[in-house]
């Protein structure tokens, strides 16, 4: 299954010439899951061919409005192209109110439903699950209520090898040697060797968005071993104290976070209007946790099973 | 005084690849007038350098998305970027609620005074005049309130040839001059023939705006003459019937009213996505009105003294 992360936007509350609001795609598979939807999000969506009829998934980290200024007319477009397939749109509270209330003045009837998800912002909670993932919210420390998201692949099952198996075996038994178990009889003796005849699972991947936030070492423990991490890295560490004020951090302390947490690859993006050149964000950032890139625009990070 | 339109999108409903939504600047003097402002409105500001410093007045011609959903994002900019300079933002009912709602839940707090004009749609009024110039609404026809918008300069003073002029002429009378009168002794007896010391004024420039509506040749006497017409042109004439029933015009209906009403130059915009050639719309068009153009993005259109 793909496991894959497109950038739409890296800019900072306001968008610049070259870099727009912050949105990304997480593509599981054949559906995509939309992170952010900062203005402009449908003709980044639409440059990059990322067809928005398979986004099942729409995630609100808070309600600054360079992370959601297009999302109404995101869900417009979807509606006006006849979408109707139900959307699960994930926000904090308040983001239900103020759409409603535009769509209102605009007569808007949606031909799909629109399932809001209330977020409580200040815990850690899975907030969606399916066959194949969960998604869990991760508290942030910002001037207004908002969260990450980690996205984690389930427990994979372990591939039976198949001329290893013993005749009798039955669909239930092979159900549960995926799962790891042994076979056992009646009386509890152990028939089959579970590690003789499966091999080990892939890999269940993970990637942890970690939207607008002061330097938090508290999030260590949701971050741990991670396969992608993003973080915001709004300044350079030389504005250490503009970036504390603001509530947003420093490349640097995105990639002590990332060393800390042992994540195998960190991307750092939501940077201020005033860098033109990033150069001097990633260098700062890989001289603490060399394996970081930059999550601008159009980028694709890819993780492997 | 320069009086120039510059078009930042011209797409209906949905952007598209190439065309954004409805926006456009007007610029009047020094200032800008900013009308309609659909998403992605303050980044086409920054492709044409125009700075939004310099908008004085904007105006929302409805609550359709495409119509408006860049404003919150640009009114946050200007924000972000300091303005200090007092915002006049015209609009229909329910604006300013919306607005409203959007600040609290960012926690914002202007620091520049943004003056909510709520715009009766359904006449003919008088809603902005400054020295040079005045705007009126006209009402459209369109799916939800709607208006659009007639920007007039004002009669200009007549110039005064100075070689010509009494020398027992004061200030006062002077002015007077200016403004078409003859000056007259206590006995009414005219002293000074205005048409013998003052020269023909400069032409009072004007520009209608037309945003959505039905075909309504009751427009017609506030179009009169203008020197410069926008009006929306969703559709061909084939489809007339979809216009009619999705409350928008064609080519075709835009020309009779530019022809009818005598208008000096027709700008058609507001395109259906279907049209990936505007040539259709214009050839229609300029059959029955040949000084017509695409108002299309980037396009500008100065009106001469």
């Amino acid at each position: 299954m793909d496991f894959e992360l497109r950038i739409l936007g890296s800019s900072s509350a306001t968008p610049s010439a070259n870099r727009h609001n912050t949105a990304q795609v997480l593509t599981l598979g054949n559906q995509h899951h939309l992170i952010d939807c900062g203005e402009g999000t449908q003709m980044q969506l639409m440059l990059y061919k990322i067809k928005h009829q398979r986004i099942c998934n729409i995630y609100i980290s808070h309600l600054h409005g360079d992370h959601y200024f297009g999302l109404a007319g995101l869900i417009s477009t979807m509606h006006l192209q006849g979408r109707q397939a139900p959307l699960h749109l994930f926000g904090p509270p308040g983001l239900s109110e103020i759409l409603s209330l535009q769509f209102k003045y605009s007569g808007t009837n949606l031909n799909f439903k629109l399932v809001f998800h209330e977020l409580d912002t200040t815990c850690y909670k899975k907030v969606f699950e399916d066959k194949s993932i969960t998604v869990h919210t991760i508290p942030m420390e910002h001037r207004v209520p908002c969260c990450g998201f980690i996205f984690r692949e389930k427990l994979k099952a372990r591939p039976l090898i198949k001329e290893k198996l013993p005749e009798f075996l039955r669909p239930p038994q092979l159900v549960r040697l995926k799962w790891g178990e042994d076979i056992k009889d009646e009386t509890g003796n152990i028939l089959v060797h579970n590690r003789e005849v499966t091999l080990e699972p892939k890999r269940s991947r993970s990637y942890a968005y970690c939207s607008d936030s002061r330097y938090k070492p508290s999030l260590l423990p949701y971050l741990h071993h991670v396969d992608l991490l993003y973080h915001e890295a709004t300044f350079t560490d030389e504005l250490r104290e503009r970036a504390t004020y603001t509530f947003h951090s420093t490349a640097r302390q995105a990639a002590s976070l990332a060393a800390a947490a042992e994540v195998r690859h960190l991307l750092i993006g939501h940077f201020s209007v005033r860098y033109k050149d990033l150069t001097p964000l990633l260098q700062e950032a890989q001289e603490v946790f060399t394996a970081t890139d930059l999550a601008t625009e159009g980028s694709i990070f890819s993780v492997k099973e």
